[in-house]
C-alpha cells in the first residue's frame, strides 16, 4: 500500500480522518472535486502538492488517479482483539465475517463496501493464499475499507477457535448448507466465505458450527462470491429487525 | 457477439442448447473440461475444429479463452412479447428486471447470474448508452445469458408503458425510495435498477409506481449496482416464500 488513488476514494479517506502524509495533485487539475479534496485537505493541515501527471501514473502503477493521490502511512488492519473488544451497552449482536481465501480484490472491495453498508463490525482475512488490501481493493470498496475494520490472521482456523470461546456461532457459506431462512442469526456470528473458486477449506468448513446457503431457483444457480456474501450478511441484518 | 470464449462458458453454452455453428479448440489441448466440451460437440452434431492457439488469441480479441471458442449466430435477444407471454397455471407472478442504463459488462454479467439464480423471468435493456450482452458480460454471468431472456428495446419508457399496460406494477430502486420491506413485491413486478453513475433517469423515474431502496446501516452506505440489484431480487422472492 502507501498509496490511495482517485477522487472518491481520497475524499473518503479525509473525510474518515485516516492518516495521510501528503497529496499529490496533477498540474492543472483544480476543477470539480479536486476543488473539495484541497479544501479539505487545507482543513486538516495535509500538505497538498502540484505535480506532473506523469508521476501519478508511475505511483498509481496504472491504477486510474484521476489527477489525485493520496500518500498514506499503509492500510492500518486492526488486531483480533481489537475487533473483539465490543462497547459496552450495544444491543447489536456482534456480526463478522471472515473469507477463506477470496483471490479477487474486486469480490474483497466489493465485501467490504456491502459490510460497511449492512454495518457489520469487521472483517478477517488470512494473510496467505488472499488478497489483501490493495489500491484495487480500496477503489471497489468505494471508500468503505477506511471506515470497516480489516484484520489479517496467520491461521483463519484457529481465529474460528478465538471466536467460538469469545461466545461467537460461526456460519461457514456453503452450497449444501441450509437455507439462511432457516437459521437463527441474530446472535455473535462470525459467517465464513469461501474462495470464489473452490468455496470454504476443508478443516474451516469442519470448524463451522453450521453451515448454511442462499436457496436459488435457477438452472445455473451459483453466485459470485460477493453477491453471496453480500445476500447472506443482508438477512442476518434483516433478522435482527435493524433494517427498516 | 459471435464467440464465446472460454470453459465453462462454452460447456454451459452446448448444455443451453444455445446454437452454436462451429468450435475452435487450441492444437494440443484434449485434457480436463476440454475433453467434456468435444464429448458434448459430438453428442449435439456440433464441428470441433483444432487450431492455432494464436487464431484463438485473435478471435476472442484478448479474452482468457482458455483454449477453447464457439462461434454463434449471435445473442438470440428476445422480444418483448415473447417475455410478456406467461405460460399458464404458473404460481409465480412475473419479475423482470429493467436496467436503465448499466454500462460495465461485469455489473451486467453479475445481474444476470443473480437473477437466472432467483427465478426471475428476464432482463431488459436498452439498445443506447448501456452495454449490450458482449463476451465479458457472457463470461461475468458464468453461463447464465444462456438461460435467462434478455430483451433490447428502443425506449425503456415506453417500454415501462407497455409493462404496465399488461398488469405489471414498476418498482424503481432509488436511495430515495422506501425501505424495500414496505413494500409488497408478490404480485407481477419490473424492477428498474439505475446505472452506475447517475441513478434512475429522470424520466424512468418519473413512470415508476413507487420507489424502494435497500435499508442501509454503515456511514459509506452506497452499493455496487449489481449487488443492489441481487438484494432486492432477493426480497422480492423471499417475500414470494419461494425460496425456503
Amino acid at each position: 500500500m502507501g498509496e490511495i488513488v482517485g477522487r472518491q476514494p481520497v475524499i473518503e479517506a479525509l473525510r474518515s480522518g485516516q492518516e495521510i502524509n501528503k497529496i499529490l495533485v496533477a498540474k492543472g487539475s483544480r476543477q470539480g472535486s479536486i476543488r473539495e479534496i484541497i479544501a479539505l485537505a487545507r482543513e486538516k493541515g495535509i500538505v497538498v502538492s502540484e505535480v506532473e501527471r506523469a508521476l501519478l501514473d508511475k505511483l498509481s502503477a496504472g491504477g486510474n488517479h484521476q489527477g489525485v493521490l493520496a500518500q498514506v502511512a499503509g492500510t492500518a488492519y486492526v488486531e483480533l482483539e481489537d475487533l473483539l473488544r465490543r462497547p459496552e451497552g450495544s444491543d447489536w449482536a456482534p456480526f463478522l465475517v471472515l473469507l477463506d481465501g477470496i483471490q479477487d480484490p474486486h469480490n474483497l472491495g466489493s465485501i467490504i463496501r456491502s459490510g460497511e453498508a449492512m454495518g457489520i463490525d469487521g472483517v478477517i482475512i488470512p494473510k496467505r493464499r488472499a488478497v489483501p488490501v490493495t489500491q484495487t481493493v480500496m477503489k471497489s470498496s468505494a471508500g468503505a475499507a477506511n471506515y470497516l475494520p480489516v484484520c489479517r490472521v496467520a491461521n483463519l482456523a484457529n481465529t474460528i477457535d478465538v471466536l467460538k470461546q469469545a461466545g461467537y456461532w460461526i456460519a461457514g457459506a456453503d452450497m449444501e448448507g441450509d437455507p439462511v431462512f432457516s437459521q437463527d442469526l441474530t446472535g455473535p456470528i462470525g459467517l465464513v466465505i469461501g474462495s470464489e473458486g473452490s468455496g470454504l477449506s476443508r478443516l474451516v468448513k469442519e470448524k463451522c458450527d453450521f453451515l448454511i446457503s442462499v436457496p436459488m431457483r435457477g438452472r445455473i444457480n451459483s453466485l459470485n462470491a460477493s453477491v453471496a456474501a453480500a445476500l447472506l450478511m443482508f438477512e442476518a441484518v434483516r433478522q435482527r429487525g435493524m433494517l427498516s
